[in-house]
């Protein structure tokens, strides 16, 4: 009789069917599959596919319906980019050895506290991409809440540094800002990175897109400019210009936290710890040795009371310190949109008018960008308050800032001007009263079904604010969108929400 | 501007892709898809599908590269099933409100201990597939260890039985048995019915099929008769034999189990709770009053030291006390195969043997089924051990259990004798020796590979036990398979691992 010697290894035929399961590396077999029967493969087990020297693990789906012949073996987006596989190559199955790392997972739902090596080893293997959506969720059901120690974040923190790339600036300080919870429309970065770096302070800002919300920094940034940049060309930037705002998407600065994020936001748990090692270890990974931190504080903001800010202030004081970070954190008004434009393009308009110091400049922003410029300065310059205003206010007014963004832009690929949306309709008040509530997931869901963030014109152009008193008949806010259909749609929304959106008294 | 009334419905074109996800409900569109864009779907998000005026609700996976087109949708199998979509059918998608129950399964992480109201809402939400994978694992977390209180595991059990469908008998005794963990071979089940039942006592049972071992309960009576009964065809059974062995899988007694129990395995995390829940609910639903509940113990065995069975037999008899079960928990070797044959119909073979007195009867598995008999009986009618022995090798010895099998098994739809396998090879001992340790894990591994159970006569025939004297070149055991290949392949895991499979000192 024949023996083979590495029966556990099994040769299928690959077929690409086209699926994309996001992060998660998929391995599909279909239920005819001899290999599945033998080896007792089922529905999620874990597998190892290997081709050509490289190899992933990827959860199993069992096909049906004859989407794979017998011997046939497809794979889902990411893993086939993994991989590097195409039509007809011949792909190898094992069995895989149990997560070492999930005892560490299981340990810590069993209530045990975990040590600094144990979070490296989770962290690794889930930036190695070793977790399938269920050990995910485990792990962030693991952590959920408050059940991590404070030493426990600060680990936590640190492997997520250490499992990602880190940025080099080889400069003594680096100035960082970040904003916790999307506010609509707060796009003071692109006002702070041209004020600091106008003062001779290093600021390299990685941001991200829009995910949840209709722009991220990223997005509106990339209205005037391109921000795509690869590690060499931002390091060429912010030798020029002392400053700079790339997407930070493709730097990996926190793999393991891109991935834990979608599992977390999926299954709406909430882990205070989870946060602050995301936030934290971001900011390290970027290379920042002082960060501003800002937290709206509202009811429709990510942090709801000034309670849960304080607690949260010090847990992001205590861990900072653990990882060598020098951070300042402040709170402010999370209770309605800041600035005038929600969507890429019109917050872009807003940043220019603030620059610009224009008359329709929105003087929220204004104010937000020139308190948080203010903190990175007493932070990193250690001068007073007042002085550290004043020196940014200079910056501002003088339009210094404003030639720093637009020198920024060409030293990105050139500056633009924000587009304008093909359509526009301008909401007006059902009543008259005093605006007393302003709902900002359900504005922000208006700009989104107007199209934003993909189309960058679109969103909508806020024209009121709390305690205002309106007319019956006076304008709210005007729909921007780029097609007739999603004009309509966030038309339609914002009619079957009309009351909670804005308020009266 | 023409206004949609119901702007979050919207109508696109199934097109079946083939994918089966398990039990999971998914749904596919492309990454194109203007409703996904408009809406802000994102992977994983939870949706509504609704056709011909049924729902079901499902996790997103977005495909790409021209699987689904523009305006297309696709379904996971399950969710095609729910729904009885085909081809062309325009499917409405819109937003799910969030999951209510996972409000307690997040209240569970974070410490708190749920009552009976929440475990009820949970475990109907699960039972109505409106989990998806990473919920029900936080779920399986939550509920991990020792994180149940015994209260907690009384209300998670009701809460099973009352989401499932109950049997109901007509009489005030109803005997069921169950083994926790599977061991190779022990098939103790078929024998035990056909003794209670010819005592007069009535024990409808209800199998399982195998999941992970080489054979369950309900395979192995396949061998013998059929197990597909309908409510009605079981009732007919059990009114003319007193008994009956049918296959419960399709009587949905604890749905929700089926489906955490899943998710469970594949994270391999262990839960008391959950376990207990498990067993006593299935118990209940299939309307047993009395019960014995056998625990092997060992070191291949699910539960591992006899402390571990004392911990879990205390727990299981509170639990059974407070949803009014009778039950007995004995326990029982859990170092080594049971019987000789190990697989469908060599199982079944072994059960004959037993039941006709046969010299070839292993004479661990006649012991084994006698004890558990024995205690049923004297839970059941409160005889003294001895007593209740005696009743049940009277019943053996006579042959009157055999003869109510074969009646059973014509009543069930027929008598048939196993079959036998195509190839055989006689495994012999490399080396002279006594036995010392059996894998039961690795054992049952190289009957699944030579093609159990989906091969009934596949399997192996083991012929040694712990502490026996073995010479060198003397016959351990018999590999059975269909195909020469599923030979090879038992073979040659067989080879690889042959000194952790039987160790010898």
């Amino acid at each position: 009789m024949k023996v083979h010697s590495q029966h556990t290894k099994h040769s299928l035929l690959f077929k690409d069917i086209g699926i994309d399961t996001n992060q998660e590396l998929v391995v599909f077999m279909p239920a005819s599959c001899h290999v599945c029967k033998s080896e007792g493969f089922q529905a999620l087990t874990r597998l190892s596919i290997s081709f050509n020297g490289a190899a992933i693990i990827a959860a199993l789906n069992i096909t049906n319906d004859g989407l794979l012949n017998e011997g046939e073996i497809s794979l889902s987006k990411s893993a086939i980019q993994k991989l590097n596989v195409q039509e007809n190559d011949l792909l190898n199955v094992a069995h895989v050895e149990p997560l070492q790392s999930m005892t560490h997972v299981r340990a810590k739902l069993y209530g045990n506290t975990l040590n600094q090596q144990q979070y490296d080893k989770i962290i690794q293997d889930i930036a190695a991409e070793k977790y399938s959506n269920i050990f995910l969720s485990s792990f962030v059901a693991a952590c959920s809440g408050d059940n991590m120690k404070l030493e426990e974040i600060c680990s936590l923190t640190m492997a997520m540094i250490k499992a990602g790339n880190k940025l080099e600036w080889g400069n003594e300080i680096i100035a960082d800002k970040h904003c916790v919870g999307g506010l609509p429309g707060n796009r003071t970065t692109m006002i702070v990175v041209p004020i600091i770096a106008s003062l001779g302070i290093m600021i390299p800002k990685t941001s991200s897109r829009a995910i949840t919300s209709p722009a991220g920094t990223a997005d509106s940034m990339e209205v005037l400019t391109n921000v795509n940049l690869s590690l060499k060309q931002m390091h060429n930037v912010v030798e020029r210009e002392n400053g700079c705002i790339a997407w930070g998407g493709a730097m990996k600065l926190s793999p393991a936290d891109d991935i834990i994020i979608k599992v977390e936001r999926a299954l709406d748990i909430d882990s205070e710890g989870q946060m602050i090692a995301s936030i934290l270890s971001k900011k390290a990974a970027a290379g920042a040795t002082h960060c501003v931190i800002d937290i709206p504080v509202g009811n429709t903001a990510k942090v709801r009371t000034i309670d849960d800010a304080i607690n949260l202030s010090l847990r992001l004081r205590e861990v900072a310190d653990y990882i060598g970070l020098n951070i300042q954190t402040i709170t402010s008004d999370g209770t309605q949109p800041v600035g005038n434009g929600i969507g890429p393009s019109l917050e872009a308009r807003d940043v220019l008018d603030v620059l610009q110091n224009s008359a329709a400049a929105p003087k929220d922003l204004r104010k937000r960008a020139i308190t948080i410029a203010a903190e990175i300065l007493q932070l990193t310059w250690n001068v007073e308050k007042q002085l550290a205003e004043d020196l940014v206010i200079k910056k501002v007014d003088s339009g210094e800032a404003f030639s720093k963004l637009i020198s920024i832009c060409e030293a990105q690929g050139g500056f633009h001007e924000p587009g304008q949306a093909k359509y526009c309709k301008t909401i007006e008040s059902a009543a008259a009263g005093i605006i007393s509530e302003i709902d900002n997931r359900k504005i922000a869901r208006v700009a989104k079904l107007a199209g934003a963030p993909d189309a960058a014109e679109a969103g909508i152009d806020f024209m009121v604010q709390l305690k205002q008193n309106i007319g019956k008949g006076e304008p709210l806010f005007t729909i921007h969108a780029n097609s007739s259909g999603e004009l309509e749609y966030a038309y339609d929304y914002y009619k079957q929400n009309e009351k909670q959106i804005i308020k009266l008294n």
